[in-house]
């Protein structure tokens, strides 16, 4: 170990060297010059190998091994004796070899569409700073940038005034919207439980994401009080249908109290109709949820946000900049209209020890007990910096993009023979089949869809396979 | 805004151009020199103002500006337009200005205490390659490092297997054991939910961490369905007390499903009996969870792990990496005993776009199911970089001398008049109250406790005040 320093040298420098339990406490822990000298190397490692390349499309997206060869390949094992700085260094390497890039021009997959430098930067911040935003005294700054973006998203959204909180996840946002509704709906849930009160129901789409069942079963409500509506054949929820479900469970006996819209569906990237089940939850005196973790970026351009019509009319909204926009892993708000303190009261717990209401600020800028966490990272501040750098014309551009880009890959399936496309996409979502030539002039059947799938399964573990050979510099004119 | 590319340049540039909706769809988004050229400017103002100051007592903690100051300062608003890369820059030298420096031998806080190069450096690449851990295919280096962590901790914890996930904090560990208890109590919930089931209870200190009551009311069970155990005068939960409970809970005719103890507590640092509650959790077959999310760390040091004797005993462990052990917020694991696939079966849900079944790799590497997020930081890894740099023995000398240091302050309390300690600590919380020399000759009673109060209270703020005067450099025998 390259940093550690010998007792028997520190004591002979330091006469007033103090010794409890065995243990020097006065001196460094580290030599802070090795260490200081270890993350510039490292740094410029990352530099190199990862942002350098983040847009190159000559390099791979991953080498890919499968588990047991890369156990064998990367020293996974920690040992009671450090390494050196020459093999830690020779490790953040083949981590970073071995590693997705998720930054790719060429990788595809759910959350990514390139680097962004300026969150990155922010990121780089705010893990050298290593804060916490529970209380305005430790982290100062980034509870006024948090307060700033929020009060941001919430002008897209459409309300007046509203509150917020970023949180990890658009799973964990659709908790916390689920928890407020139940909360508003009988703020004695927080003391009582729901054991003895009549069944709890909630409403969303067939094509809404499955966080939404693990809320209902983590909130103790049960997934089999998530009553799913059915969508039309662009995968939006049919209001008549949700109208009629709310009927059914009030016959039941049940109690109705949340319904869940979705703006942009993982599959199919469809928008519910806000502004009709906004009238059902208007007459029903529900709470309306909108889960808008990836279709929310849209508000932010002038000819997509149409998209979102009627989102203003919504108690709540979960909105991930993580996603189209970019701002890195993970960068997610909830959004409550709401601004009488229903996210304090819902989720305060009122600890002593770190909300002081006798503070010498105001310690209403404390977010702490707004919050399921306590440690909570800053993650406001990745997105503010990249939109103090793009602007809002930067982000609009963004999303216009992705969807013009879209709109190319539409024009090119239906251009090429063996591309079938599923529908018209709403949103960045182009849902496709490539049919082999083989299966070209086969009946559409049950052996037909078989087939298929079996060919994909293969071209799936080919893919990965090619991932691993260097792949040629191509000039395409469109790299999706 | 520097980086943007005038429509027109690439347009001449490039004769292939792709237009459409009037977005220029090939040719770079940004230009990526540029961006470059901004991080590597940005980490220089990093590892000067950051990094190289991390150590150094001549530096201010805090430059302290109450909220309406601070927003005048900071230019936070968010335009249509960018700012160039020159104003960016000196917005991230003002955002590290203001905030608090949490590294700083000085800064004393909960969870706080130093930085770590190794940590620092694995989070600095963890942001560079914005990796989500959920599947294999997308994070296999970062779940195969998740799974060695797990192992480790588990081997430490003195479980014979086990399984485990990384989380977004303490409390989200603790609200996981809740429901991973109350799953295995009646798998039923996940589906039924707790509406018409009998009233279920739960059992934990007073002495507890605040996430207790959050999660019980986050989780439908209710704050009143906490049953708080009395502690001794060291703030250890009293065995006996807790039997009578339990006993007092089944003849009201509710259900006792789990008991949550307490390795380290948030204010006296005081570890619950462990042993005594496990043999009366096993005689009720009630599940033990130990919140050790502080006290955990102990369990590195061949000397302190006594502190946690009988915690092999446990069904779930909560441990935070990044308390003691520096590791970075977020680094948290709730760790379970169960190796059966409860935690799967418990937080499945199925999701047929993300958890094919039929995958190339074998998908029991897939981690997406036992988590309550979707997309997920790496933050085993940072632990992982710094367990290899340091080895065992480093991460235990950690602990040892985090100990020392509060024998060695507690020993300077009782040395000095107007100190007064309250308690001989168990672990790093040393509490003890400065008494001025006003107050010494006070009689003790309700006046003499309210201007102490008072005088604490002024003290604090003219603190806050002296963190913005540049403190000289010190050469003291021990930096607390």
């Amino acid at each position: 170990m390259e940093v550690g320093i010998c007792k028997q040298d520190m004591l002979q420098k330091k006469k007033n060297a103090v010794l409890v339990d065995g243990v020097i406490l006065n001196g460094p822990i580290m030599d802070s010059k090795a260490g200081e000298k270890f993350v510039e190397e490292a740094c410029k490692i990352i530099m190199e190998e990862v942002i350098q390349k983040a847009n190159d499309v000559t390099e791979k997206v991953c080498e890919w091994r499968a588990p047991e060869t890369l156990k064998k390949i990367l020293d996974l094992e920690m040992r009671d004796t450090g390494e050196s700085h020459q093999k830690l260094l020779q490790l953040c390497q083949d981590v970073i070899q071995y590693s997705v890039k998720t930054s790719h021009p060429r990788f595809f997959n759910q959350l990514y569409a390139g680097i962004d430098y300026y969150s990155l930067v922010a990121r780089f911040i705010t893990e050298a700073l290593n804060p916490s935003v529970y209380t305005y005294e430790v982290s100062p700054v980034f509870l006024l940038v948090e307060e700033t973006v929020i009060k941001k998203m919430i002008e897209f959204i459409g309300w007046e005034e509203g509150d917020g909180i970023f949180n990890p996840g658009g799973s964990v946002s659709n908790m916390y919207a689920m928890n407020l509704a139940r909360y508003k709906f009988c703020p004695e849930i927080k003391e009582k439980g729901l054991s003895s009160l009549p069944r709890l129901v909630l409403f969303t789409s067939e094509e809404c994401h499955y966080s939404m069942k693990k809320a209902a079963s983590f909130l103790g409500i049960g997934t089999e009080n998530v009553y799913f509506i059915k969508t039309d054949e662009r995968g939006k929820m049919i209001p008549e249908e949700l109208e009629k479900q709310v009927q059914r469970a009030r016959k039941e006996g049940s109690a109705p109290f949340l319904v869940c819209a979705t703006a942009g569906t993982t599959v199919l990237g469809a928008f519910d109709p806000l502004d009709e089940i906004a009238d059902i939850c208007e007459k029903h005196g529900l709470w309306l949820h909108v889960d808008a973790s990836w279709g929310g970026s849209a508000l932010i351009s002038r000819k997509h946000c149409r998209l979102l019509h009627g989102i203003h009319r919504a108690d709540s909204v979960a909105w991930n900049p993580h996603k189209m926009l970019l701002a890195g892993i993970q960068c997610c708000a909830l959004l409550v209209k709401d601004n009488s303190g229903l996210l304090k009261k819902c989720y305060s717990a009122k600890a002593a020890y770190l909300f002081q209401q006798d503070k010498f600020y105001d310690v209403s800028y404390d977010t702490g007990d707004k919050s399921i966490q306590c440690s909570r990272r800053p993650d406001a501040f990745k997105f503010w910096l990249m939109w103090k750098a793009l602007g809002t014309t930067g982000l609009e551009e963004r999303v216009n993009r992705a969807l013009a880009l879209a709109r190319y890959l539409v024009e090119e399936i239906k251009k090429r023979e063996g591309f079938q496309l599923l529908l018209e996409p709403e949103y960045a979502n182009v849902c496709f089949w490539y049919i082999p030539p083989s299966l070209r002039k086969m009946e559409d059947g049950p052996e037909f869809w078989q087939k298929l799938h079996e060919i994909l399964q293969f071209s799936a573990s080919q893919a990965f396979g090619l991932c691993s050979a260097r792949s040629e510099s191509h000039d395409e004119a469109v790299q999706f």
